[in-house]
């Protein structure tokens, strides 16, 4: 335990809502994880991996990266940028990876464990749309990113604000990003993660993340307080202004979560052992770099492992190979020591019953296998084209449900209750008995969203199937909002450097 | 292995129908079972369930049983009904159930085995309404009791038809069973559940299970070929009609589901452990009884611990309580090496996104701690109040997706595919390398209900939501319907025996 005593259960202040929530907390998984594949399998995945790296390579397009890899072991074609490297000194680099770290949030309270047995969980980030059931599907807009940070914010669940809950199409491209952080910083107290498309971008995101920490770019390097996505474009492809960010982010010591997206059947192999062979093989590269950038530093081995509908060529997600990716992907992380990011995935266009299995397939995967942030976690629709609002929620009920799963019951004779049972004549009931009555207020897990009222009743009031009960509660939830605190004179610093940067931005 | 060998997955011959599904085989879990405490505090709970059968005991109301279990050691008083049993009694009955054993279909491809790392799906049972989304939901008449058990029959990860799918409201209550036995035998070939309300009905079943497989009644004996659940009245109470059905299963060689109610904190503890700890008892006391009855008789331990919302008093499933409920259970069934029996549940009035994640939430638990019979896996709604056609039809493809998960990736060089992944270049595609080629049809899961077109292709064809769409899969299935052939000798049979005693239960 690497961080602070967090005294269990905290409730947070809550505005004037209703709605039932789970207090804020770390969440701890306190089984063994799940796996699919023997030790020797693991290893028959990892040679496969070495080989790809040291055999194939991978094609970077950015040549600082490819000198850099050049001057620390790597055999550098620059002609066709291909990089490879052999086994021992890829695994030199990425041997220095720690399998544990602290990320800072502005609130210290947020902050949180990467590793272990430590389970986060992020907002959706990346869609260009959004959709309500009020107004549908359309392309987002500042004030739909806003909401969704707020709402966001105001559920317990989540542990970080994540990436872009949905593109401000409204907005500069070139500038969105600082309006983001601003929104991210003012709206949230939590980590958040930068947009690693460049330097420039993560530059803003870590210059506006020290000061709203009130911290130096110096203290910023052995406090991680920012994340980002880095994917690798699978097969063996990394862009340059991807491998920019990374740099910029691995400079400064940030965690990156490489993530290679290998569709098996499109952008890896049709057979899910090989896609993750070549998932890992992308991965270990690119980690490797982060590492020779800054040894040490923190960084997430990402795994996007799905497959493709063969008949369409669609992209699918929560399905039984994707199961197999999440829980295979983990071994593979946990032997390599680094922590482990999979997602909340569906490809349904409505929320209803199929977004939610399938977004429950990548759940109950992830959180068993010992994931230590799943992305997406609430709100992703459609594959990743759509933000939802009613998603948001039931993701936040799913994700509730399951983390209670983790509260693993004590076995003792309170809890075996014989006196009790011994109170209670045959045939009789629990209802009033002193062991009922000392624990009937929280006994059990009180559900956000579902409706447990029976068949008249819930007809007698409107018969709202989930999806519309949602749809009240991020209602709630936003008309109750109260942005956390933020010191008057960061504010103005934050809008100062926001101002200043898109005066740049827009004479350049 | 007990069971022939069934050649792996073997087509069904289909109709006219489009639908996709996995083929009809058994299901085997290869991965160790989930558990959530340890061999410890099995034994805790174990300690405590004995305690309660040795010092509490359990109220039975079924004079025959009480002598029986006098006369086989247990202390019997006659006035209050209460019966205990001293631990070393009580075990060494229980040891007499078998670990492992067949149950016989009509169609011996339909054979299944219980135990071992089998896992069986039984469809729905019990409910007295059906709901669609054309009617919405009404009292159940025999035209629904039949279409349900012919959608169970058209459903090939269906191992068993299991009981009533809904109760035949528009029958006479005295005679019912007869017609649904009929029923089950006509329009199925596969393992079905007799009606366990006093003995003649689980007489008629043998007699007619006995003629529809051809067999005579010594035969079947020792061949068992008819399930029914057998509740427990908890807390610690057996009904005299429930305990007279018991006891003409167990004559019979025929298997009880014995399965406690512990609804925690209505009919058992408020704490898990403790609610297990009395289901344990109950199940325990009653399985002796069925071993005493018939040393040796299959029989299969239930578990239904589930908690109530203590705000309101009603029942909750779905819950991460149930999850705790399912797990532990199946830790406490292996102890005693009993095959094991749980349930899918939600309770929903929908067929909704909480339909599905309450769904979802008990599938998982139960088919990753080796759960051998799921009982309500298909159609299932608002607690067990109404059967769902679409919820058939959700259920289904949740069962069929969970279930591809347990087919364990092979790890070797073809599924490594390391020549695959050299042959495609940075960047490029395995849309139509050879090996995508030779694997593309039948590399990943088909879903039968998921729809993975595009948005706007999804919205030109009428934006059907999932339950919408499982409206019309249960009506191409109803359609399409062809009831397996069974000999004329043998249906002439059938039916005058049930126009016989129709007859003799009319005259009485």
């Amino acid at each position: 335990m690497t961080r602070r005593k967090r005294g269990g259960r905290r409730p947070r202040p809550e505005g004037a809502t209703s709605i039932r929530q789970l207090p804020h907390r770390s969440i701890v998984n306190p089984y063994p994880p799940l796996e699919f594949i023997s030790a020797d399998e693991v290893k028959l995945i990892h040679q496969t991996a070495l080989r790809i790296v040291s055999e194939l390579g991978l094609e970077f397009m950015h040549e600082g990266a490819m000198k850099l890899m050049q001057s620390h072991g790597a055999k550098v074609d620059f002609d066709s940028g291909l990089v490879r490297m052999d086994a021992g000194e890829l695994m030199q680099w990425v041997n220095k990876a720690p399998s544990k770290f602290e990320v800072f949030a502005r609130n210290p309270e947020n902050n949180i464990t990467l590793g272990g047995n430590f389970v986060n969980f992020a907002s959706v980030a990346g869609p260009p749309n959004v959709s309500c059931l009020d107004k549908g599907r359309r392309p987002g807009s500042f004030e739909d990113q806003k909401n969704l940070i707020k709402l966001g914010q105001s559920l317990n669940i989540l542990s970080t604000s994540g990436g872009s809950p949905v593109e401000a199409i409204d907005l500069p491209a070139e500038s969105r990003h600082l309006d983001l952080y601003l929104s991210k910083i003012l709206l949230t107290d939590r980590i958040w993660g930068a947009t690693a498309i460049g330097s420039e971008r993560v530059e803003d995101a870590l210059e506006m993340v020290a000061i709203s920490r009130g911290v130096s770019r110096q203290q910023l390097k052995n406090q991680p307080s920012l994340t980002t996505v880095i994917n690798v474009n699978s097969p063996r492809k990394m862009d340059s202004e991807m491998t920019a960010g990374l740099i910029a982010m691995a400079e400064n010591g940030q965690p990156c979560i490489v993530t290679p997206f290998t569709l098996s059947g499109a952008m890896s192999p049709i057979t899910i052992p090989g896609a993750i062979a070549q998932q890992v093989a992308e991965a270990l590269l690119v980690i490797a770099l982060t590492q020779m950038v800054r040894p040490g530093c923190p960084v997430i081995f990402g795994g996007f492992t799905s497959n493709v509908d063969m008949k369409s060529g669609s992209p699918a997600f929560g399905t039984p190979e994707y199961v197999h990716g999440i829980v295979i992907g983990a071994q593979m992380a946990r032997f390599y020591g680094i922590p482990y990011r999979s997602s909340n995935v569906n490809a349904s266009n409505a929320v209803d019953a199929q977004a939610s299995y399938e977004s429950m397939m990548s759940l109950w995967a992830a959180i068993m296998s010992h994931t230590h942030m799943i992305n997406h976690a609430t709100g992703w629709l459609e594959g990743g084209l759509t933000a939802s609002y009613e998603k948001y929620i039931l993701d936040a009920e799913m994700l509730q449900g399951l983390t209670q799963v983790l509260n693993r019951p004590e076995i003792n004779e309170e809890t075996l209750a014989f006196d009790d049972i011994r109170a209670v004549e045959p045939g009789g009931h629990y209802f009033d008995t002193e062991h009922t009555q000392n624990r009937f207020a929280n006994a059990f897990y009180s559900p956000m969203l579902s409706d447990w009222r029976n068949f008249e009743s819930w007809q007698e009031d409107g018969a709202q199937n989930a999806s519309q009960r949602a749809n009240g509660i991020w209602k709630e939830l936003l008309n109750n909002f109260v942005a956390p605190p933020v010191d008057n004179e960061v504010r103005l610093k934050l809008e100062t450097y926001v101002k200043k940067r898109k005066a740049e931005i827009s004479a350049s």
